[in-house]
C-alpha cells in the first residue's frame, strides 16, 4: 500500500502502523488523506498478513488538528454556486457521510486498531479516535471537542460515540458544550483512554507492544472478540446473545483452539493460519 | 415568565437561572410546581434571548426532597373513589405520565441545563438531575434514590436514565435497590456529577460561568450539539451518524462559522444572531 | 431445592445464598452444573420466601475457573460424528444457547443477585458475574476475559454485556483482546465491581449484609426497581418511561406504601407480605 | 368544547363526531384549525363521556384538500426575514414538528377514532386518514398523495405511516413518487381503507354505527385494544408481549370482565363503569 | 411423546401432526392443555425425526373456542386470596407471560408449522395461528378477536401479531375493536389465510401435502428459511441481512447443496442428514 | 458509463434504463455481473442528468435465472483450499455480504428504482425486485424464491425484505419454505407487483413512462420522497416524523415549490435545477 498523506509500515509480525502523515501541517485532513485514510482502513481489513493495527499521528506536535482551512474553504466555494438552499444542503449531506465513511471504515476494520494520541489532538482527532477499540496517550495530548467553537456541531462522529465509550455523560455534554481543553489525565478519569504514558515515545512502544500480543492470538478468536464487543454496544442484550451464538456456531470449529491449547500445555507459541 | 414556585431569573446576557423556589418547604413538589417546571422549560426552549440554563434549588437545606406528602395524600383519595383496579390503573398511569412530562421537558429544552445540587438531594431531586445536561454539586450534597424506603420503584425516570449516564451498572443498581445515601464524593467518583464545589454559593458562580461561556457560542452549534448528544446516547452509531448528516446539511449554512472565525483571527467577541 | 453442583442455603430472612459448589474442582463448569444454576435461579424467581440472593463460589481458591475441559472434550466427540459443517454448526448454535438460557436465568430472576468474587475469576466467571444486578470481590481476585486465550470469542454474555456495565470501552477492548488478567483494583477502577474487600470472607459478610437490607424493604418496590433498571439498560428513555407508567400503574396499589410510611414515622420494621 | 373550524357533537351515547369545519374553503387547513384539531383530539382522548369517535369533513365536496395557500404564504414571509439557512432551518422544523403534534393526537387519542373520507381527500387528508385506526370511504372519494407536485416531500406522517399501513409497498411507492390520484376502489384493493359505502352519507352512517358499537363494550377493553395494536405495529413481536402482560395485569381486574359475562349470559346491555 | 390434550401423530416421512384434543369441550384450553402444548412444540423443535408441522383441531366443529371458563374461575380465586393489587398484578403478569410461552413454543420451533382452521375460531385460536407460519382454513371457519366481547384487551399475541402479518391496518383495527366474527373468505382476502379448502378434510389434506412437500426439502434450507422470514419481520433490513450472512456462512456448508444439485440433475429423491 | 454485462441507456430525459445484459445465459449473475450492477447504481444514485431508473432484463426469455452455476463452482474451489471451517466461514460471509452489497446500491440509489420483470425470474430475481422502490411484470412472469430447492436458505434478501414489502405472511412463508412458482396474477394479488401488463414490451413501456411521470416532477421532492419512504419502512413512527422534519427544514427551501406552484397555476412546464 502506497500513499501521499497515509504512512502504512510493518513494525512486527502481524502488525500494521498506520500514521496521519502530514507532519508540517500537524496531520491536518485535506480531500486526500480522507480518501487515503479509508483506502487503508479497508484493504487491512481483509489483509491475512496483518491482525493487530496501531493509529498514530506523524511528528511531534500533533496527533491531528482537524479539517485544514484550505480544504473549508474549497467546499464553501462549491456551495456558493449551487441554485438554492435544498441543493447546497443535499450537497453538504453527501459531503459529510463521505467523510464519515471514511471514518466509519476504522471502526469496521475487521482487525482491532489502537489508537495512541499525543500532543494537538482537536475536533477531528476525537471523532478518529472514537472510531479506535483502544485509546492510549502521551501525557501532553492536549484534546478537546473543538467544533462549537468554529460555530459548528461536530459531525463526524464524537456526538454519537462519545455518549457510548465514556462513564461520565455530565462531563461529556460538559466538554462538547464549552470546548474547552482536557489533558491526559482527565481523559483518563473518565475512561476515553486507558492508559496515559510520559510522551509519545513510549505511547506508541506500549500501543504497538499490545499489538503485538493480539497480533500472536488466534486471529479467529479475535477478529469475532471485535466484532461481538462491536454488536453488544450498540444491541440489547437477547440480540447480542443470539447474534454470538450463531456466530461462534462456526467460529469454534476452528484448528485454533487445539492449537491454542496444545501450546499452553507445551508452552510454546501457536500457529494460526491466515484470516 | 412569572410563576408562583419556580423563579426564572437572567444573571448575564443569554443566561436564564430557574430555581425550584419553595425553600420553607425543602422545595417539595407539590402539583403547582409540576406544572410551573414544565411550562418554564417549554418556554425558555424557544425563548431567542437564552442560550444556556442553571437548574438550582432555592434556599440552602435542599435541592428538592421530593414529592411533597400532602400532595400524595390527594392522589390516594382521588383513587380510593374509583370503582376498580383497572380504571385506579388507568387514573395513574395518565397521572405517572404526566410527571413525567414535566420532567421531559428539561430534557427536551433545545438550551443546554446544568443543574446545581446542593443539601438534601433525594428520590425526585435524582430523576430531574438526571434530565440535564450537565451535573455540579456541593460538597454537602446528600443523593438518595429514596423510593424503595416508601415501598414504591423509582417512576420519574431515574430508572430509565441512570443505566445510559452513569458508568458503574453495579453501583447504579446497589444505590437503586437499597436506598442508601451517597454523597458528592462518591456521586463524582461514579460519574454522576462532573465537578464538585466547597459549597452551594461556589457551585452555582461555577454553573453560572459555564453557562456564560456556553451562551457565549454560537447557538446553531450548541443547541445542534445538545440534540445530537441526546441523539447519540438512545441510537445505534450508524443511526446517529446518518441523522447527524442531515441535521447539519442545513445548520453548517448558518453566518456564525464566519463570525467564528473571524473573531477568533482577530481575537474579538463574536456576535450570532438570535435562535 | 437440593442439587450437586449448587448450594443453596438461607442464611437470613428472606435471604438466600447460592454457591457454585465444586471447589475441588475450582468449581469448573460441567454440563450438570450448567443444568442446576438454571434450576436454581428460576426456582428462587418466583419463591415468595427470597427477597435476595448473594452468588458465590465455594472454596477459597476460584469462584470459578470457567468450564471444565473434560466436558469441553465431550462436545467435540458429538461434533465429530456429525455428518457436515451445516450440522455441526447448527449443534454447536443450539449447545451455545442452552448455556447462555442457564446464564439468563440469573439475570431474569426476580429477585436481585449480588456475585461475590474472590480468587481465580475466569472467563465464564466474568460471564457469570455480568448476570448479576451488583458485583463486589474480595482484594486477591485474579479476573480475565480468557478466551481468547483458547482460540475462541467469548460466547457467554460478556461481550453482549460488558460494554454496557462498564464505563472505560478502551479498557473493556483491552482485556477482551488481550486476555490479560485484572485484578481487583483497576476492577474497582473501571467500575466493574463497586466495593472490594479484604478477603473473601469479609466479601460475602459485606454481600449477605446487603442482601439482608435489601431483603428488609418492599419486595414490590425492590423486584420493580430491578425490573426497571433492566428495561432501562436495554431500550431508549421513551421507551422506559412508558413501560414504567405502565408498571407503576399497578405496583404503587400496594399495602406496602402505607406500611413503608408507617414505620417510618415509627422507628419500627416495617412487614410486606409474600410476592 | 368550542372550536371555530372544529365541530364535535354527540351524535350516540358515548359517541363523539368530529368535523373540519371549514366546508366553503373545502376544509383547507390554516393554523387555527391545526391548533383546534390537537385540542379537541387532546380533550377527548381522557373525557370520559366518549368511548369512540368518529372523524370527518364538513360539506359535500371535500374532506380537506390539505394546506391552505394563504397560511403558507404567510410562513414564507417569517422566512424571509431570518438572517441565514440554518435559523430558517430551526424555524421550519420546529413549525413542522407543531404540525405533526396536531396529528398526532389523533394518533394518541385513548379513544378509536373511525375516519370517514370523500370528495376531495387530497395531501394532507392522507396525512391525517393515517393516523386514525379503521377508515372508511365513499365512492366518489379522490385520493393522492399530493405534495410532490408542489415540490416537497410529504412531511406529516404518510411517508412514515403508509410503509405500515398498508399491504403493497410497490403501490405506496408508486402513489407516493407519482402524485397520482387513486380511488376507493384502489384504496380499498390495496387495504388502506377497510369499507366503501355509496356516498358520504352512507359512508358516515356506517361510521358511526361502528363507533356506536365500539362505545358499547367495555371501555378497558376497548382502549387497551387500540394501545396494545398501536405498540404492536412499532414493536419486536418480544418487546410487545412484555409490555401486554404488564398492562393487562392490572387492566383484567376490572368490574367489566363480570359486567361482560354477565349480560352475555342474560342477553342484557352491560352497564361499564366511566374511563 | 404421549399426552393427554394434544395428539401428536406422524401421518408421512417427517411430518408431524398435532392436534388441540378436547372435542367434546370445542377444545378449549385448560391449564394442562397449555402445558402440553407448549411442552410438544418445544420437543418437535430439536426432533431430528420432524421437519413440516401440521397444527390443527379435533372435532368437527372447532378450531378453538378459547380459555375454558371454568379455567378462568381458578385463577379469579386465586387471585381473591392475595392481599393487595400489586401483588394480584404481579401474579396475573407471571400467569400470562407463561401462556404467551406456551403460544411461543409454536413460533420459535425451529421446523415449520401449518395451523389449519376450522369451524369456530374464537379469540386464542386467533392467537395461536398468528404463531404459525402457514394458515389455512376450510370455508366453514367463524374467527374472531372475541376478548373485547369479555371486558379484556386480548392479551394472548393477537395484537402484537396481527399488525404485522396482514395488509390491512384498518381492518385489524376494526376486528379487534369491534370483536366481530369474520368468515373465511374475508380472511383470506386481508392475507390472514393463504388458502380457503371447502371443509376440514381438504384443508387438513392440502396441510399435509404441503407439510410433506416441505419435509422433502434440505432441512438446512428449511430451517434457516424460517429463522431468516422471523428475523426479517421483527428487525430492520440492514440488521437482517448482516444476520443472515453469520447465518448462512455456515449453512451453506452442507452435503445438501450437492444432494440436491445432483438430484436435480438425475430426477431422483435427494436424501437429507437428519438435523 | 460503459459495462460488459450491464446495459445502461437514456430512453427519455431524465430517465435511465438499466439492463442486465447477459441474454443468452439468461442473465444469470457472474461475478463481473455483480461488480458492475453495484457500480452503475452507485454512480446513477448522483448522477444529476438521472432522476428515476427503470431496471429489466434483456431478451426474451428471462428476467433472470439466479446465480450462473459456474460461478458458484469457483467459490466451491476456494473454500476447498481453506484450513478448517471457521476461515471457510469468514470467507463465506464476506462473499455473501459483497452480494448484498452490489443489491444494496439499488435499494440505497438516491432516485427512484422501477423494476421491470418478465419470463423466469427466479430466486436472486427476487431478491432483486426486492431492491426496487416499484415493480411491475408482464403476464408470463414466472417467479420463485427457489433457494431452497438447492439446500440453501436465500441470503441475498427476499427473507429480509419480503416481510415487510408484501402484504400477506402466511402466503411469504409458503412460497419461501417451498420454493414453488407463483404467476404474475398471484404476485399482484399479495402485492408484490403493482401492476401486471401483457407482454414485456408493454411491461417496459409503461415502466418507462412511469419514471418519465417521475422525472417530470421535482428531484428534490422525489429523491426527498423515495428517502423518508425507506426510512418510514424501517423505523417506529416517531423515530421518521422527527428524521422527516430535519429532512424538510432545508429541502423545503428550494426553487422548486415555487417553480411546481407557478407552471401549475400557468400549466406549462416546470423546470427543476439539477440534483
Amino acid at each position: 500500500m502506497e500513499f501521499k498523506y497515509i504512512l502504512v509500515t510493518k513494525p512486527s509480525d502481524y502488525v500494521a502502523h498506520v500514521e496521519l502523515n502530514r507532519p508540517n501541517k500537524l496531520n491536518a485532513f485535506i480531500p486526500q488523506l480522507w480518501i487515503e485514510l479509508g483506502q487503508a482502513f479497508t484493504q487491512l481489513s481483509t489483509d491475512a498478513e496483518v491482525r493487530a493495527i496501531v493509529l498514530s499521528g506523524a511528528g511531534e506536535r500533533a496527533f491531528t488538528t482537524g479539517l485544514d482551512v484550505v480544504s473549508a474553504a474549497e467546499y464553501s466555494e462549491v456551495m456558493a454556486n449551487l441554485p438554492d438552499t435544498a441543493r447546497r444542503a443535499a450537497y453538504m449531506r453527501r459531503h459529510i457521510l463521505e467523510m464519515q465513511a471514511s471514518l466509519n471504515a476504522v471502526e469496521r476494520c475487521e482487525k482491532p486498531v489502537i489508537c495512541v494520541l499525543h500532543g494537538l489532538s482537536l475536533g477531528l482527532a476525537v471523532d478518529l479516535a472514537c472510531c479506535a477499540d483502544v485509546r492510549l496517550c502521551s501525557s501532553d495530548t492536549r484534546f478537546a471537542v473543538k467544533e462549537v467553537d468554529i460555530g459548528l456541531a461536530a459531525d463526524l462522529g464524537s456526538l454519537a460515540r462519545l455518549p457510548k465509550l465514556v462513564a461520565n455523560h455530565s462531563w461529556v455534554y460538559e466538554v462538547s458544550l464549552t470546548a474547552r481543553e482536557f489533558n491526559a489525565t482527565e481523559a483518563q478519569a473518565v475512561g476515553f483512554v486507558s492508559h496515559v504514558l510520559p510522551n509519545k515515545a513510549a505511547a506508541l512502544a506500549y500501543g504497538l507492544d499490545m499489538a503485538a500480543q493480539i497480533a500472536s492470538k488466534s486471529p479467529v478468536a479475535v477478529q469475532g472478540t471485535k466484532e461481538l464487543l462491536h454488536h453488544g454496544r450498540d444491541h440489547p442484550i437477547a440480540e447480542s446473545l443470539k447474534y454470538t451464538a450463531v456466530w461462534n456456531a462456526a467460529a469454534v470449529q476452528s484448528d485454533d483452539v487445539q492449537s491454542a491449547l496444545m501450546s499452553g500445555l507445551n508452552k510454546t507459541k501457536p500457529h494460526f493460519a491466515k484470516l
